[in-house]
């Protein structure tokens, strides 16, 4: 064995990516270790793994020429570990050589591959792409960079170029993942956009949106944050990101698309928004009965109540006398356009499936600036930490088969037809033997946080809605994630039970008055994807992030960018030994990482 | 108007009750002013109110003679303010003359008062009660001191007497509302009990319980703090708190059974419990194969894990090679026992109900300290904090119409039969009005935490399932607290809709590692009922807790009694002005108020 190490850039793209590895050669040892059969792939593998799966996907791009490596022999399942991914059913499906590398490929990242999910969408190949495979447009990636990009062994950092700039002077960086999907799924978006008046009055909005988006220029420069709504209309910045499973199309096209509908939900509140001196009125148009209410003079008893308005009981009862008025804040309006954006882009695309090939699901985290307060909105493992004086303020929470564990077992135990008498929503700390029918088992039921033990029936033999722990948790034995975007053709692998009804696409959203306090120049907000919470802790995230922000000019606008850059490696560490290790011999993420460090002191001030 | 200030005591029962009270005494008006309606049932209303609400509840107690008083000129609902009750819908009800003496109670304390609730149990009056009517055995309090305690005018503190010990000397006192309703409906249980083995095997458990309750003697002293799994089984300490509502049958039968379902579901798991070297099997009686399992070897693919054992579209599977085995504390087993002992309790008043007189239900909160860990199950909004060093530990959250709104809007979604037809399961900021249809109005759905617009339909008219603010919060327009038990006949009033579906007998379990911390005598755990909370916030009653027992002197073993004393002073207040008033002129408590105050330093000895 030897040791050498290398710097390692792409001459075709110079100052794109570049990073330095240490790698142990080893000589052939008769099985062949994980690291030799990279290096195989390396050469010439990523290529054709890329080929093989644009050709079920549809993807285009230019092909590169390679011959597969030797196939690598095959190790026992019971070698894998570490994360799986979201979608790993499909592992086992495509061609025996294919199946053969990415299961080499897996051995030596510790995942799982996503792939073409070809049983999944019987005619989605004969269906147009709703939008190409790209990466972040904000990137300005020719389809040459792209393709150099998606290098799973060498796993080149991709970071915003200097020559362009975010809103907010944002920091952008991002990594594909190890081998678990051909392509990086992850997606992002950064933009400023305008919610313009509809021509029509505000009681009977025109469904079209009349939407502006300011940052559709490659080069993010020279837009001026206005006043928050001038003659044009209302503005806002607006940050995503997306990781998608089974498949690209969802993130893809969520995008590309969820922030039109975000501004296509304000633009029905867009009056009211803007008119902060009043709150909300309940009813539109009828603003002069609003006048009339008596404030305070509320239900305070249920008699009141019930007879305030033809309650049940009272079908005939005398126009309302006392009743009360829950009193809405502007920013519960901000909250609720945010969810049912998320609810009308995923309606969207399961509207559109019929007529494109949209393949996969998609976790959505998604950022929005108005009227001087974040709004962050999370539907899925992403996770957005904002880091004040270095301290740490939580701004989401994951949703995972294990947090939304009673939601899915109430939802199974209410419906029990969506488990096509093949699951059972009862919780069992392993699988049921039949064995061990008439003896008594752990289980928990939907309204147990703690566990207790029953007699085993026949039913108990079925398979555990939710089995697994951590990041192998999964929902129907398919899915590691609850929420999100897309996944509607989803099934249980040779059946006909959908996973969709389990999924949620509404996001939670957590809200952040930027303006009320005073931000630092190393105050930022960090959004990743869970690539990036996988191995790093937000503790770790904070002092990675002040400390490399502490040791950057505060003048250098590329820093916040350097800062992602630096999270990232962190994240993805170094190809060392048996895999990527980082700090302390951790195995660093295989998973796509996907990282933006927004500054939060140009809230109020133009950069 | 002149002003006096009385010394108020019960001859009869000298060191029982007595408090200061300053009143302003009023000539008559014209409309007669609330404090002297009060005055007028002060002397022979509150005798009144219980002989006719005992004769509807058949609480057995003796009578005691008084002409009702004058009825007051009855005030419009406008003037209604305050907390209303749980059980409010049954404010209509009843005689003329006693709906009027209420009506002046309740413009007196802004409460309603629960009544006899007769047309919810046709045929209960029929029927025996399951357990008279009592307060907490250990008060050790005569049937003529009950009866002396339940005056809703000077509203005397009830605290453990000087001869009487709880264990852990735990300090305790109570006070009856101003009105509400004509008995105290919150009930109390502080015991040590012990888990003795089954005769049976573990893996056959017989179901007959067999625990011993130790503190089944009037006063508690004597009782010593043994082994945790002494030769007669495993002991545990017990306190719990019951708010009842709509009847007091619930609260009672709950106060003194519920701790031996808790003691039959520990008695399950007793053998695994004591047994701290080993996890809990997973299944019982066979832990041979469990040795043989292969640890942290789990699911990293969804087909092997779904090829483990028979998993769906592969019934012929072979026997599983590779499964993961979650691993379950201790800890989880106390937690599941408790929250399965809720729902024996929920399940043993449903029984019942066929055939004694069990009205009304109630919140629960039960700590539990065994194995030298506090757990504490709160199903309801009665509350517990710990407060160590001053600073305050919250130890459970309350459930209500609010803090539970998307459960119950998702059950009335999924389930929209239980509506009825005349509630819809979207929430409004108020009642929809028939000319409203077509128009524009705030809502929210079970998905949503912000609020959009939606075009109102004919369906939208029908009444929100949750409807109300703050205290004032309904669920079917009818409770305001979500979680407990009882309440099985509750129905919307003149309809067959029946409220239970949507209450929960689930609580929330929090676990508090009694022996990692060391504790000051000063240290405390305060349990108390949604009286004491409506007014004190968690920093309040810490504050006053903590500078009360620094004034103590720290060997007096009825030092928590007297702080939980002034607790309950302070929440009440004292009568003045145009009601009971506490600190800056804040209204007082008119409900119920039962406060435990727990020293936390005898976890580990004996006091």
């Amino acid at each position: 064995m030897s040791r050498a190490t290398f710097r390692v850039s792409c001459d075709r793209f110079p100052g794109l990516f570049e990073f330095g590895v240490t790698v142990d050669v080893w000589q052939h040892t008769g099985i062949l270790p994980p690291r030799v059969t990279c290096a195989l792939i390396r050469k010439c593998g990523a290529a054709a793994l890329r080929t093989l799966d644009e050709r079920r996907s549809g993807v285009r791009a230019s092909r590169v020429s390679g011959s597969p490596p030797d196939p690598p022999p095959s190790r026992p399942p019971a070698a894998l570990g570490g994360n799986s991914g979201k979608g790993s059913r499909a592992a086992r499906r495509g061609g025996n050589m294919f199946s053969r590398v990415k299961s080499a490929v897996v051995s030596f990242v510790g995942g799982v591959m996503s792939g073409p999910h070809s049983a999944d969408h019987a005619n989605a190949a004969d269906q147009p792409l709703r939008f190409p495979y790209r990466r972040p447009e904000f990137l300005g990636l020719s389809a040459d960079e792209v393709e150099c990009s998606a290098d799973h062994m060498a796993r080149p950092i991709l970071i915003l170029k200097e020559t362009r700039r975010l809103p907010w002077v944002t920091g952008y960086a991002e990594v594909i993942n190890a081998g678990k999907s051909a392509v990086n799924e992850d997606q992002a978006c950064c933009e400023v956009l305008v919610v313009q008046r509809r021509s029509g009055s505000c009681s009977t909005p025109s469904r079209t949106p009349t939407a502006k988006r300011r940052s559709s220029l490659p080069n993010g420069e020279g837009l001026s944050l206005r006043e928050n709504l001038d003659s044009e209309g209302l503005v806002f910045h607006y940050w995503a990101l997306f990781d998608g499973h089974a498949g690209s199309g969802a993130a893809v096209m969520a995008s590309r698309l969820l922030q039109h509908h975000v501004v296509e939900q304000l633009q029905d509140v867009l009056e009211v928004l803007c008119n902060l001196a009043v709150l909300p009125p309940t009813c539109l148009g009828e603003e002069g009965l609003h006048e009339t209410l008596v404030p305070h003079r509320s239900l305070s008893r249920a008699s009141s109540l019930r007879g305030a308005a033809g309650a049940p009981g009272s079908p005939c009862a005398p126009p309302p006398r006392f009743f009360s008025e829950k009193k809405i804040q502007h920013e519960s309006l901000v909250i609720g356009a945010l969810e049912n954006a998320f609810k009308e882009m995923d309606t969207q695309i399961e509207r559109e499936k019929a007529v494109f090939n949209i393949s996969g699901g998609c976790t959505a985290l998604a950022i929005c600036y108005l009227l001087g307060k974040l709004y962050v909105a999370n539907a899925g493992d992403s996770r957005a930490i904002i880091i004040r004086s270095g301290e740490v303020i939580p701004m989401s929470t994951e949703f995972t088969p294990e947090s939304e564990r009673q939601r899915l077992q109430f939802l199974g135990y209410m419906q029990p037809h969506l488990l096509g008498g093949e699951f059972t929503h009862l919780e069992f700390p392993r699988r049921v033997q039949r064995k061990e029918v008439g003896k008594r088992m752990l289980y928990r039921d939907f309204t147990m946080t703690g566990w207790a033990y029953k007699t085993i029936q026949d039913e108990d033999l079925r398979f555990p809605l939710i089995y697994g722990e951590g990041k192998k948790a999964r929902v129907l034995a398919t899915i590691g994630v609850t929420r999100g975007l897309g996944d509607h053709d989803l099934k249980v692998h040779d059946s006909d039970i959908y996973i969709k009804p389990f999924l949620s696409c509404c996001p939670e959203v957590k809200v952040y008055n930027l303006t009320q306090y005073e931000h630092g120049a190393d105050d930022v907000l960090v959004m990743g994807t869970d690539g990036l919470w996988d191995v790093l802790s937000n503790e770790e995230v904070a002092d990675a992030v002040t400390s490399f922000l502490a040791n950057c000019d505060p003048d250098d606008l590329h820093r916040y960018t350097m800062a992602a850059q630096d999270l990232v490696m962190r994240a993805r560490g170094i190809l060392r030994d048996r895999g990527w290790r980082i700090t302390n011999e951790r195995l660093g993420s295989g998973d796509d990482i996907s990282v933006f460090i927004v500054p939060l002191m140009y809230g109020n001030r133009q950069p």
